[in-house]
């Protein structure tokens, strides 16, 4: 009888779902877009459908042994989604506990994407063995995920790890959470953009960027274009770097994590991002720690690593 | 027979330790000047008989079941101390192993002073029963002691919680650890000489610190000015609460403590620094944590605070 977990990855567009095993490998996936059912009872029954039917085509004897869960605000205290912005259902969604009645009590574990993502690191990727460490994940935000003593660190209330709040420039860019200045209005998809604006702004240098608008500009053309040797677009990724460098050098000096793991969308970057980061970091450490700190980034693939980090999450629990 | 532990505190200037029981009452102490002894192991030897001395003047039955210090660099995972800069011995000392062997074998448990002042606050004092909050020290310079998930935060090397080195302003004030901008040149007791001496230099207000030269001047003064209606000092508070409750703000949306306990010198100007401090702190926390973060002076006398937290780092070994 094979042993498998149910690793499900809910994010604003779709809901990704699949099986896998202990060691990574996926039995079977499957996706249906997040936002198809205006009620959120609806939405539990279509996820339970979904698994279901995936794991009715294995032609092998299997058992599903949990549930991990990675969503945005998902708390893994309470099991609920709270308030989460970008999806459907408002309030507090008390997602593990619908689930576990739908699937006869097995344990649902659920917790936030960058959570989520630390814990695939730790059992599948480039964080085994480690027991201090943090998952950066540079996508439309700035998430982290920081495992402490070998645990996730979840805080007294399940929300620990909004590294993208802290203040970069107290009083800089509007961010979305209605402060200022906060890390992620300067380092992130939107951060990288934000930076390529105030270069086209502050040089004059010419640059392909300076034909597209703010509102079409993406991330990955900012990488393209610097590959391409523009000046402007390799400024903005320098300034990207410079300042994530700074900011990881203030954590290191709060949690000492061994590595430091970078992921998503600014990360496809490659060295274009981490060279400049790599620099930045070593620079503003403490002596201490400069060349012992690990800076690299995850070993998962982009297209499973959400999922295999809700399964993590899931075999992380039985194991407990 | 009385279960007890030894408690030592280092101290660039004085070496303090007593005899402790579980519940924190204190059975006979000694101190000696730390820089008595111009060899390390003579220090140590120094340490034991004192320590023995204080054990033989109890007139009952009595056992020490290990032994607990707080010191400078002291590293929790080597027990040994790392280059204090304060200590007149260079290089790495193995204190825990030295003094072990001449207690015949007993566990013996290093820290540094903060993280000893985070589990005296845990076991002794008021955060009994929480599993996730920090400890501020205000003195020479800017400690702190993390607890995560019941367990005090060390880090992959021993040294983690150098929140004191947490960049404030890069490029700012010259700190002592060869770098600009850090947080304790900002809120410390010299931090807030700073901050005094920087508003004496901008405001015209007229102020009893105008005649204090810098080499006199201490934060005690300061508070003791502001508590006589001195401008100057009060704006010096008022800064460095702003400062302070700003860097918090950012430390609650990495760890999310359910408290953060101040102590220390600065902490002795009561109300004069936590209202700058609090409103500061409330100011810019995320919405999400707004009233939700307790911040509150430690319960721990200031006199017994270094010995009682020593004393629970050997209770929590012996119960682990």
């Amino acid at each position: 009888m094979k042993k498998l977990v149910a690793g499900i990855d809910i994010g604003g567009t779709n809901t990704v779902f699949a099986l896998v095993d202990e060691v990574g490998s996926i039995h079977g996936s499957g996706t249906f877009p997040t936002d198809l059912h205006k009620d959120f009872d609806d939405y539990i029954v279509a996820l339970r459908d979904g698994i279901q039917e995936v794991s009715s085509k294995l032609d092998y004897p299997h058992k599903i042994m949990g549930i991990g869960i990675g969503a945005p605000n998902g708390n893994y205290y309470t099991g609920c989604i709270d308030s989460a912005a970008n999806l459907r259902w408002k309030g507090n969604l008390p997602l593990a506990e619908k689930l576990k009645v739908l699937f006869g009590g097995i344990p649902v574990v659920l917790t936030n994407d960058a959570n989520a993502a630390s814990i695939g690191e730790m059992i599948y990727g480039g964080a085994k063995g480690m027991k201090n460490f943090v998952v950066i994940t540079l996508g439309t935000g700035l998430g982290s995920g920081f495992v402490v003593n070998g645990e996730v660190m979840y805080g007294h209330d399940g929300f620990a790890g909004e590294f993208g709040h802290i203040a970069y420039l107290r009083g800089g860019r509007q961010c979305g959470c209605g402060r200022k200045g906060c890390l992620e209005t300067y380092v992130s998809a939107p951060g990288l953009k934000r930076n390529a604006f105030e270069l086209l702004s502050r040089e004059n240098h010419p640059s392909v960027l300076r034909d597209i608008p703010f509102s079409q500009l993406t991330s990955k053309d900012v990488a393209i274009a610097a590959a391409d040797g523009d000046k402007i677009a390799n400024m903005a990724l320098e300034m990207t770097g410079k300042i994530l460098g700074e900011s990881l050098a203030d954590l290191v000096a709060i949690t000492v994590p061994e590595a430091i793991f970078l992921f998503g969308g600014v990360a496809k970057a490659g060295s274009l991002i981490m060279e400049p980061t790599k620099k930045s970091f070593e620079e503003n450490l403490l002596s201490l720690w400069k060349g012992k700190v690990k800076l690299v980034f995850s070993s998962l693939d982009e297209n499973d690593a959400a999922i295999l980090g809700s399964s993590a999450l899931a075999w992380k629990e039985l194991n407990r």
